[in-house]
């Protein structure tokens, strides 16, 4: 699958963008619909399927006072559509060979699927994927399933220092930004959910102007055009979501120790990285292939790991995100070990 | 996807016990390779695709001394092979659409692939299976990663109250069997794995008469038999892994408590359940989804959850293996509530 979600990933990032979409090799059309969602398309002939990512700006940094929202919202969406139940919802894709899939992120929610492009199997696929975009009816028992999973993971992270560790660094790095909640919500926003909220939260955000289309596979510029005018060309036009804030580069240093009972210490180390089509994309990749992105190999392992034998794993990577997202440096350490192990990261970072 | 999965994993399920495969509706297909592997076919022609399932009686059942021998050497398999590395062998899944997957438990290997049925994407994916399963080459680079990952997934275990309870789970219910020991290993018998020791696992257990196929799709007997010659036809037929001790029941109930650093706590509670081919299996599976399976809806969670406001999830299962699989109720509360939740999970079995 590696390649191919690669390419689906980077025409949706890209149009994300609204950047212009220079790939070598790909030629990728792009078009607006009526309603104004952006639709990237890249003819590929060679597999008789056909990828769309179907993604819209109502990722958490959108949740506002109701952490948790988006993503529960996103998750709710194939759990009941068009009078369908969840079940005959999964039974239809199944019934054509069709995989579907969604999530929410910081940045984005996201409706995946991958079809066969023979006619007799993609439109049953299509008829169930407009219907879960189109007209999701948040039931209510789902939507108490789904609150309560979210719930019982809020509980989980507590004990995770590994999701504490995460969270401090988000609020360190962003501050008052919306990037520094946390998308999986918090217990009392959580607890006051509704399907009214959620539904309320579609109706914004889930909008012909606030939405990109990504569609790769064995189809022509005609049949695309069909298909995206298919799957959302009846959703309102409604408004972009608002432009998000500048991310405020750090000014200072700052340590933070959270007092957690276990004996690993999680270290996280970092600032606000890049985002999404940066024109220094490549050569930042390059770099952070070296200093951390490639394992064991690189020279973060190498310092860490391999010489000093102080952890199994160090690591860095970029988060590029609409606006600056994180660029992170991670080990996880015995506690004797914590000092040492930060101390290295900072010199094999400085002298990088 | 449900329904396809659900019917590949009944027949290989079936498969691996010898048992009668008599499924309402399903006409299943079945015949021995002559180097013994067992095939269970059932030809679905409704849509252009196979799914093929292979699994080998080399789970972590058979690890031995080596604790953690058959997850790493499951792993490894698809990271090089016939002389393709990890990277060409995703590319060649990946160009011809075909979706590839592997894994480990207790009692088995798994193998698996979606392919589409048209020859010309069959052919080159079951090339790149073949060469994974009967040439695997356990590359040096690949097994240090694979084996760091796994000694941090130890690492975080530890600090895990959920798996902690579950290593003290399984110790109880199944004292010295097999069943007892981790599928994820212990630090030493991890840090003591080579690529030696992989192969050595390899060749004794993924032959032929250790291995179950199940082939669902759009093919007819003749390339059903045709397939499953061509990847598995070659292995030697060896020997088929030693029968497992019967899992002895408990005569006395027995409390563990555990003392962990965190604000939940984890309750388990069970013994051994049943095993695959149960005549009372669909009886079983009914009880169990009125006492705890059925989620909100239980007598579980309404009992502790809705009427009481002890926990966000309790819930109960049957995992039947090839000899008998656990039975377990499981809940998580806060710690001062552990007592009584205890209690009325007891008092909901006694009185189920």
């Amino acid at each position: 699958m590696r390649t191919k979600f690669f390419v689906v990933f980077f025409v949706s990032m890209t149009a994300l963008l609204g950047g212009t979409a220079a790939f070598a090799g790909l030629q990728i059309q792009h078009w607006v619909t009526d309603n104004g969602a952006r639709v990237y398309f890249v003819p590929a002939p060679e597999l008789p399927m056909i990828d769309l990512r179907v993604t819209f700006d109502a990722g958490a940094a959108r949740d506002g006072a109701d952490s948790g929202v988006a993503l529960l919202t996103n998750a709710l969406l194939s759990e009941g559509a068009g009078g369908l139940d969840a079940h005959q919802i999964s039974e239809r894709f199944e019934s054509v060979g069709a995989r579907f899939s969604n999530s929410a992120h910081r940045d984005m929610a996201v409706i995946g699927l991958r079809s066969l492009s023979d006619k007799q199997y993609l439109i049953p696929a299509l008829e169930t994927l407009t219907a879960i975009i189109n007209q999701p009816e948040f039931p209510k028992e789902a939507f108490k399933r789904e609150r309560s999973r979210m719930l019982i993971g809020l509980q989980q992270r507590k004990q995770s220092p590994g999701a504490l560790a995460d969270e401090a660094f988000y609020k360190a790095v962003y501050d008052a930004h919306p990037y520094a909640s946390q998308p999986s919500g918090r217990e009392e926003t959580v607890k006051a959910l509704s399907p009214e909220k959620l539904r309320a939260f579609y109706q914004q955000y889930y909008v012909g102007r606030n939405t990109v289309i990504a569609i790769v596979g064995d189809l022509d510029r005609s049949a695309a055009e069909a298909l995206a005018e298919r799957i959302i060309g009846k959703l309102p036009a409604g408004k972009p979501a608002a432009e998000l804030p500048a991310v405020k580069d750090l000014t200072e240093a700052v340590e933070i120790n959270i007092e957690h009972p276990s004996m690993q210490t999680h270290i996280l180390l970092g600032m606000a990285g890049m985002k999404r089509g940066d024109p220094d994309y490549f050569p930042l990749y390059v770099g952070n292939h070296i200093l951390g992105g490639s394992g064991l190999v690189a020279r973060l392992s190498e310092e860490i790991r391999e010489k000093r034998g102080l952890t199994y794993s160090a690591y860095s990577y970029f988060r590029p995100m609409r606006k600056k997202g994180p660029y992170t440096l991670g080990a996880q350490t015995r506690n004797a070990s914590a000092g040492e192990t930060l101390a290295v990261m900072r010199e094999t970072l400085a002298t990088f």
